[in-house]
């Protein structure tokens, strides 16, 4: 896809005419569609919508194509975005103790696979827990974080948020519960992985959990952030088969490979504006 | 999806505005569009659109909307089709000695999986090969064939598919090659299973070629039949893992699974209109 | 494998010297060892062991080994049995409405694939439910079962299978819920199979509930039967992704190729001789 | 499993005895075998075996137990090694300009998931290409090649590979074609990733290859390295899904992820003696 690719993404209820008025608005304003998906959640009523285009030689500035679509969003009562493609987000990551996330997303960033600018990490363990990592000039935020200083601690993690100028959380295995009051803040715009296949497994340990009761395959989830823990909306899911031959360490290495593929493909399709909300659900074009 | 839902698939070389002239057709003519994908092929500049739509109480008949489509049709050079989605599809079933395949189809057809009318079944061995099924009143064709043969077999087969209103050949294991001339005939509405992953292992005994290679993995792959053997455009295709202790008496038993799953893969997406052509490949929107 | 092979299937409290005890024998007695596996789960003490030979041509009798194994068996306190690969082994499939399970079962016993006899068919619901299946011969028992009638239906249930002289029953989408008094006098001899990723969405409607989760993978759970509904060893199970754009009807389906897969899978595993009981888990040689 | 285990892995022509000759040996040598798996190739006539036991506080030392297994080698032939399973291995890391396989190599040594030493890096680009990466201490060789230096820069990484001390070279992406004679020197202790699922798309750009040819799954294979580019036997090897929408340029960034991952695998089977060559193919106990 072009580097000049921009893509809009809008829900709304559903009513007949929604792509024709879309479409038709590119389409005069001079915009080249490259690939479009929707979706009508017969269940819900709800309308989803994601087009990618570029602008013809003589289109207006991208600018002037999102303002002038103030209509279309009024008529239909839609939540819309416009965003270059290309755009590097900035994003926070959260880490505990184990590393691998964090690592992997750091890779990834470096050879530019993810369009994103790393604005800081937050993490409960100091700086030198990660001495194997090359952090660069990223901000490091060491907030540790006991019951006693939970709500400090809070407080300084979303003042570091609203100060990095982050717009996605990423808890790449931060291990932290999350208050309902931070969990409402981030609402929509923070990602957790966590290391089971939910709804399987939910709260402590649970490869542990995984190993007791003898399943045969393990995963990881990865999903947004709500005040219900391990309840949020689930972005993207795998597993790997395991035999009786695998301890709780075997399950904890595997699990790590499948940690860091679900939450980086699950990223990745944050960043490319595929992920809608759809109540306790999401819609993820592929 | 309801029961009363249509289905519009077209290609054409790629320009702007087809998704702008498609879609306010359709909202003119008091349809809602249910589902919508679109494919715009930056490399051949093929473009390609499946639309999924309900009329609204007041919309014209299907034949008349499909027919006031003619000047769009005229406009963007479209190769374009108008379909009801639940249309039972008349099917011609080839098959050889081994019956997994077609007991599958057969199956799904009886519970109303796939919505097809199997209007005969050509085999190149007798009927009583296939004891075990119940073929009910399926026109069963017993075409033997040899290398004397050949040609009149294939008469024989081309005949029986024309007199048969058969819109699609599925090849269920039927273990001939085709001659460039019945290919020729069939192209575009033909399918078959090949018992490996291609491009690995073309040609005869595959699972014995992937054993002495010592693979670690075998499939099958379902695509439509061309004059080239082994080489037409790839519908769908899937593996399994398999170990040194698998002989080739496993890998065909392993085999049967996957290749009865990726031929009712693409059997269904051939039937919902999903698959196009593009070449030497294929669009198959999922 | 040859048709003349044995399988030799063992478990005890761990100590050292039994592979050197089991080996010994057999090479004393003129066998060949041509496949074996044993583990030792560290974690409960229990040591497990499988063991395939075959007779050189001045071997004792297969029952003449066995019953030589005797003192070996007392000084390990082991459970242990000594079959031929190759017998067929009688089973009974209980059934429900959907039938695709007993369907595929009924398909692999025909070709081959898996050594049964199938000894009866008992079926909640009349014969003519199930009158695109070839039955055969197959003694078919309609036992309807009411919430009034249940205590009756499964006295009856346990009168057939021990009439078929059936070493295993088959719970191939049955559908019903049985009494911890049935289900105890069929442990570690009945399979069911689960249409859900267990322990995930126990209980009823599994894709229903998985859909208004919005999971984005779906399974199949293969587990002998215990008093505990949903919470029997599992031996077998197996995922396939979803999207949005499935409803509850499309995980139904995709959740039939799953199902029966998963179900053969157990079932051949089970029938030569794979699996054994450890605890409330399960040991499975692959 | 216990960091006191041992393993021997241990080949030879097929007769009977062999497992009885060993556990008893072992058995009386007061160690206790934790796991065992063995192999009888009846189409090569060759067995393999593999034994994890520690050994019972009063048994001899492992020198000594490897020292008095020799009667049982000469006996059956065998070719047999014992060695501690937390020992760790000497390797060489290849790598040409992308690094992705060997900052997965970097990241599972430094956190303990595989037991290496790295005692160098051999690459064909400048060690700032590198840049990101932690290499610490590691020596670095930068052996830059063309056409007219490829005997001399083979002359040195051979002379590298000696004075390393490394008992395994890891191609991790070195994307070179070694001459025969160095390929013969590094026989069996030589591992390369290769970007394709083989035998398909041998040879330059299989991503291309892949994309040119619509296959609807791409691959990785780990390998031995033999004289025959391609053609040596395969240790792992996985796939993942792709479709229509994906460019060269995604399939490079999905088989990243694939061939980091099948590295890994066959890594960590190699070090763990799980792998055994078997004429043109491998024995690779699960």
């Amino acid at each position: 896809v072009s580097t000049e690719a921009f893509v809009i993404s809008l829900s709304c209820p559903n009513r007949a005419g929604i792509v024709a008025a879309v479409s038709t608005y590119l389409f005069e304003h001079r915009c080249n569609i490259l690939d479009a998906q929707q979706f009508d959640d017969q269940s819900t009523g709800h309308f989803f919508m994601r087009v990618v285009f570029d602008r013809l030689p003589d289109a207006p500035q991208a600018s002037e194509i999102d303002a002038g679509f103030a209509p279309i969003r009024a008529q239909f009562g839609m939540k819309q975005t416009l965003r270059a493609l290309a755009e590097r987000r900035k994003i926070i990551v959260a880490v505990s103790k184990f590393d691998h996330c964090l690592a992997d997303i750091l890779y990834r960033q470096r050879i530019g696979e993810i369009p994103v600018e790393i604005v800081g990490i937050i993490a409960n363990y100091p700086r030198e827990t990660y001495s194997g990592l090359d952090l660069g000039a990223i901000p490091f935020h060491h907030l540790p974080v006991s019951k006693e200083t939970k709500l400090e601690q809070e407080a300084a993690f979303w003042a570091t948020v609203q100060g990095s100028g982050a717009e996605l959380v990423v808890l790449a295995r931060y291990m932290q519960v999350l208050s309902d009051g931070l969990a409402a803040k981030l609402a929509g715009r923070c990602i957790n992985i966590h290391h089971s296949f939910l709804p399987s497994f939910k709260g402590a340990a649970p490869y542990n959990q995984a190993h007791k009761r003898g399943v045969k395959l393990i995963g990881a989830t990865a999903h947004y952030v709500t005040a219900q823990l391990d309840e949020g909306p689930i972005i993207a899911q795998d597993v790997e088969h395991i035999s009786h031959r695998d301890t709780p360490e075997d399950l904890i290495r595997k699990g790590r490979d499948i940690e860091r593929r679900v939450l980086a493909r699950a990223l990745r399709a944050h960043l490319e504006n595929r992920v809608f909300l759809n109540d306790s659900k999401t819609v993820v074009f592929g």
